[in-house]
């Protein structure tokens, strides 16, 4: 059974889970109408508050969605990115799983390399840094903020550039010989501020993965530094691990 | 300079990239005093508004703490992971980085192997499948609930194993001679719900990161599914990458 009543945990919890794994193994695909409050509660003989409150989480998670006197229904699935776990770039990551992605560019600067951006692309205080902002796009929905620093000596013409729907990495191996080796990443989660949450459509204080990068070449000389903001509900991150 | 009026970016959004990259590289460390709102305005010739919009979202995001009538502080700085890239147990990763870590049992249960599960673990829906809930404290502060499911059959007396502090990988193999071998692992962000919200001492819909594990042996065969919920303001995880 789905749910225990000697299991600890309480049952709307108890029935979210279940709901999480039907939905996970397609059992209740994207776009599917929910059973009705009054189904779950038959089914499962639990009270009409415990059916909602597990409703309820889902959709505020992004899992579920209400169309008004329509019902309830599966939200599509989160984009998949494996790019914490390889270093590709964020188009190559989508292309090699066939999702359609496009991005834009919202900003291109620039900019001094003041004391921070320094000390993590070894440039000088008074050096030029390149500042990118673009906006990316998953299957037409907006799903990521990117604002990347590049040291302007490596890529002088680089603004001059078309970035759209570009993968970056490519473009530096392309036109600059540029090659990006390895890179450090970190993973955290964070609420939406005003000005991310204004450009990935989302209510401010829901959740985004925010993901930063230090990408260095065969030299080890840093020559990116980007942080991107995903919208939370909306991706995943993916890892196969050996021991 | 850290504020440029050439740069797209709001003058509040350049405040904190540069408030946080100061905390980054340990000019301003956990426990120090921020500079007063009249300094930073100041220094930087900018608006209280701006000052206090930049100081409100560090603050939000667990950065900065304000002490009634002292002033704003530097958070501690977040307990970094690395078990995404490595097939590590969460209390192996905290102890390879001698940070203090405890766990303590909430729950332990033998429930059956219902529909998800038994997908999930190779099980029949009528086998015996463990579950262990536990509550594990980085530096005294509780910052990651676990729920994790085991076949029965693989380890009949786990139940009665004293699972306080214990690596549960340590364990499988000293007691039964289980190795785990690969897993495939997925993050996410969520909102934090009533039920985790409660135990990790944080606010309801302040940022959670969601890890799931399927764990495997040698032979394939699943022998744990976990699901863990990290606070988000206190954990980042952290990847070395290449190409």
């Amino acid at each position: 059974m789905a749910i225990e009543r000697g299991n600890p945990l309480p049952l709307y919890f108890q029935l979210k889970e279940w709901l999480t794994s039907q939905m996970a193994e397609g059992r209740f695909a994207p776009g599917d109408q929910l059973p009705t409050e009054s189904a779950l509660m038959q089914e499962f003989a639990l009270s009409r508050g415990t059916v909602r409150q597990a409703i309820n989480e889902l959709a505020h998670e992004g899992r579920l969605y209400r169309l008004h006197g329509r019902g309830t229904f599966v939200s599509a699935p989160r984009v998949e990115h494996r790019m914490a776990q390889v270093l590709t770039s964020l188009v190559e990551d989508m292309h090699e799983q066939a999702i359609p992605f496009a991005s834009k560019v919202l900003s291109r600067n620039a900019i001094t390399g003041d004391g921070w951006l320094a000390g993590r692309l070894h440039v000088g205080p008074n050096d030029t840094v390149f500042f990118l902002e673009r906006l990316g796009y998953a299957q037409s929905e907006p799903i990521v903020v990117t604002h990347t620093y590049i040291p302007a000596y490596l890529c002088p013409n680089l603004l001059d550039e078309d970035m759209t729907d570009c993968s970056l990495y490519k473009l530096l191996d392309a036109k600059y010989g540029i090659k990006v080796q390895r890179a450090r990443r970190t993973l955290e989660p964070a609420p939406a501020e005003e000005y991310e949450a204004r450009l990935l459509n989302i209510r401010k204080g829901s959740p985004i993965h925010l993901m930063e990068t230090v990408a260095y070449d065969a030299n080890d000389q840093p020559i990116e530094y980007s942080k991107l903001r995903f919208r939370g509900d909306r991706s995943r991150f993916v890892f196969e691990v050996v021991r």
